[in-house]
C-alpha cells in the first residue's frame, strides 16, 4: 500500500440553508478543497461521496454542478459515518495505486425534527417506547454519573467549551460563545441533558482531495499525511460494558499508524451530545475510564488532559449535516496541523485524530460502522 | 494488484414481497452465497452493499439478520449500478491486499408505480413534461427505426427472448415464455415500446463472495475469475451521437482483461427496455452500429449474433430491483461459466461480461456511472 495524504479542504458554513439545492453547497465545498490543493480539476481522477439521504447519485450530480463531470464516481452511506466511510474507500483507491488524486465529499441537508429511524415502522418496541439518540445518550450519562459522579454542570461545561471552538471557526453553525447558565437554563431534552448539551439540526457539505505520496511531495509544506484510516463493525453505541466497536477502531488505527493515543493533539469525534463526547475520551484511549469528568473539571485553555477535542466546536458547535461530517472533521483537523486555524488554533498540534460512527440504534442490537482517521504532519 | 474471483453467489426469486423485510431478502441472499462459496461465515472479512432506498445502514441490518455482525460494513449507491458498483469496491478491497474474503450484496423493495426522480422537485422542465426513461428510450427507438429500419416486431422479439430466458430460471419474476402477439399487444407506455417491453417493478437480492486468488486456488473448480472490474462516469443515456460512458467503459475494460468482445460468451446488461438491449449490443463492441437490428432478426436459440445476451432473462424477465440487479447479473454469469445454469445454459460459455449504469436522466446532462464487469473460467 502507498503513502497517502490529504492535499486540500475545503467547506461551507454549517448552518439552515433552505433555499440552496444540495448540489450547490456539495460544490461550493469541492471548489474550495480544490482551491486550497492547487489543483485543476482535471487532475481529479474519481470521487467518493458520503451522505445519507439527498436522493439518487449525489455525487454525480455535485460534480456536474462543480465542473467536474465524467469522471467516476462512488456514493457511500454510513450514517453518521458516511464520507468518512466514503474517505476509506478513497484512501484505499489511492494507497491501492488505482488512483493518484480523488475527491472526496460530503453533503446533506436535514429535515427539520427528529431524525426517521429506519426500523420504527417495523414495530421496534424500544424504538417506539422513545429510545432516540437523545434519550440513549441520557441513560449513559446517569449511568456515568453514578460510576464517577459527572453532574450536570460537568456536561454543560464540554457544550461551553465547543461553543468557544466554534465562535473561532468561521465555518461553524453556532457563532457565540455560550455561558454554562445559558446551557443548564436551555430546555430539557432527556435528563441529564439540556438542548444546548445535543448537536443541533444542521446543513452543509465539506471536502478534501486526497492524493498520493508522489504528488503530496510537490506541496510538502500544506499536504497532511493519512497516517491510518480504518474502518470496523460492531457494536457501538448500545452497551457501554461490552469492549465496544470505537475503542477496538481505535486501538487498530494506533497499531496501523504507530502512533500511540498519547501522541494525539487535537481529536474531532461524534460529540452528538456532551456526554458522548466524555465517553469518547475514554474509548478513543485518550484518557482511562472513569477519567473523562475529572479531566473536563481540570481544563485549561480547551485541552482536556494532553489533547484539544473538537477544536473546531465540534458537532455541538459546528453542527451536524450527517454525510458531511466526515469530511469537515478531517478538514480541522487539516488545518489545525497547518497551523491555519486562526482564533481556535492549537498551539504546536503535530497529530490529529478523527472519529465517526453510523449505524442503526434501535432493535435489538446496536450494528454501526465505526472509522477512525489518525493524520499527521 | 492481485487476482480475484467470485468463489459463490445467491439470490432470491425476484418478485413482489409486500410482507417481507428487505433485510430478510438480503440476509437468504448471503447465507445462499456463503453456502455456494462453502466458505463458514467466520470467514467473511467485509460487506459491501449495494441500494437505492432502503434507509440507513441497510448493510449493517442484513449482516446482523444473516449472523455476520461486526464486520466492517459499506453502503455504496450508484442508482441501477449500485450493487456493481459495490463490487467495484470490493474487488477493489480484494485486489488491494486489504482483504481475502468479502461479501457482496444488493437488496431493494421497490415502490409502485414511476421511481421519484431526483430532480422533478427542482422545476426540472424535461422531467415534468414527461421525460422517463421509458419515455427517452421510446426516442431512442423512434431514431434507430429511421437509422436502421427498426420495427415494433423487432422489439417484440427482444422480450420474447428473455422471457424464453426467464422461463428457464428459477429466480426470475416472469416464469412464463411470451408470444410476440402477447408483447405486441399488452399496453402501450411510449410508442412504440408496449408494457412487455419494459422491465417490471421488482424486489429481490442477490449476494456474491469475492476472494483473493490463493483462496480461489483451493476452490478451483467453483472460482469464477474476475478480469477486469472498471467503473466510468460521463454522459451515458441522454445523447446517442456522441461516444458515450458505456462505450467507453467497455473499450477500457476489454483493453484491461485482454479480453475482446469477441470473446463474449454470455452478457448481461441492462436491459431495461428491449430497446436498451438492442443500444447495448453496440455500445458493448459485441456488434457493429446498426447490426444490433439485425441480429435480433437472424437469432438463433437465443443467440444474437456470437453470443447470449440476457441469458437469466435479463432486467425484462427477470425483474429489476435496483440496488439487486448488479450482483444479480453477476449471479447468471457464474452460473453459465460453471455450467450450473440448468435449462438456460449456454453451451460451453467461458467468457461473461456484465454492464449496468446508473444515474439521473431529467435535467440539462445525463451524469450517470457505468460498471463493466468481465468474467472468465
Amino acid at each position: 500500500m502507498r503513502q497517502v495524504s490529504v492535499l486540500g479542504v475545503g467547506m461551507v458554513k454549517f448552518g439552515r440553508y433552505p433555499d440552496t439545492p444540495v448540489e450547490e453547497l456539495g460544490a461550493e465545498a469541492v471548489v474550495g478543497a480544490l482551491a486550497d490543493a492547487g489543483l485543476a480539476p482535471a487532475a481529479v481522477e474519481a470521487a467518493y461521496c458520503g451522505h445519507v439521504s439527498q436522493g439518487m447519485t449525489l455525487c454525480e450530480r455535485v460534480l456536474d454542478r462543480a465542473g467536474l463531470a465524467g469522471i467516476p464516481a462512488v456514493n457511500v452511506e454510513n450514517a453518521c459515518a458516511s464520507s468518512s466511510t466514503a474517505l476509506n474507500v478513497a484512501w484505499l483507491a489511492v494507497a491501492a495505486g488505482q488512483h493518484d488524486a480523488v475527491l472526496v465529499l460530503g453533503a446533506e441537508k436535514m429535515r427539520r425534527g427528529l431524525l426517521p429511524l429506519t426500523r420504527l415502522a417495523e414495530g421496534d418496541l424500544e424504538g417506539l417506547l422513545g429510545k432516540t439518540i437523545p434519550a440513549l445518550s441520557a441513560l449513559f450519562a446517569s449511568r456515568y454519573a453514578a460510576d464517577y459522579g459527572l453532574t450536570a454542570r460537568d456536561l454543560a461545561a464540554v457544550a461551553v467549551k465547543n461553543s468557544r471552538h466554534a465562535a473561532g471557526n468561521p465555518y461553524a453553525q453556532y457563532g457565540r460563545p455560550l455561558t454554562p447558565e445559558e446551557v443548564l437554563a436551555s430546555p430539557m431534552i432527556s435528563t441529564p441533558l439540556t438542548q444546548l448539551m445535543c448537536c443541533p439540526t444542521s446543513d452543509g457539505a465539506a471536502a478534501a482531495i486526497v492524493v498520493s505520496d508522489a504528488l503530496a511531495r510537490r506541496h510538502a509544506s500544506r499536504a497532511i499525511r493519512i497516517a491510518a484510516s480504518h474502518l470496523v463493525g460492531g457494536v457501538c453505541i448500545g452497551t457501554r460494558d461490552v469492549p465496544n466497536a470505537t475503542a477496538r477502531a481505535a486501538r487498530q488505527a494506533y497499531e496501523r499508524a504507530g502512533i500511540g493515543p498519547e501522541d494525539v493533539d487535537v481529536a474531532e469525534g461524534l460529540d452528538y451530545t456532551a456526554m458522548a463526547e466524555i465517553l469518547l475520551y475514554e474509548d478513543l484511549g485518550l484518557l482511562g475510564k472513569g477519567e473523562g469528568v475529572k479531566a473536563v473539571r481540570d481544563a485549561r485553555g480547551g485541552r482536556t488532559g494532553h489533547f484539544v477535542f473538537s477544536p473546531g466546536g465540534g458537532l455541538l458547535g459546528r453542527g451536524h449535516p450527517l454525510g458531511a461530517t466526515g469530511v469537515a472533521q478531517v478538514a480541522e483537523i487539516v488545518w489545525q496541523l497547518r497551523g491555519e486555524a486562526g482564533a481556535r488554533q492549537v498551539p504546536n498540534a503535530r497529530v490529529g485524530l478523527t472519529h465517526a460512527a453510523g449505524g442503526v440504534i434501535t432493535g435489538v442490537d446496536d450494528e454501526a460502522s465505526v472509522t477512525i482517521h489518525l493524520l499527521s504532519r
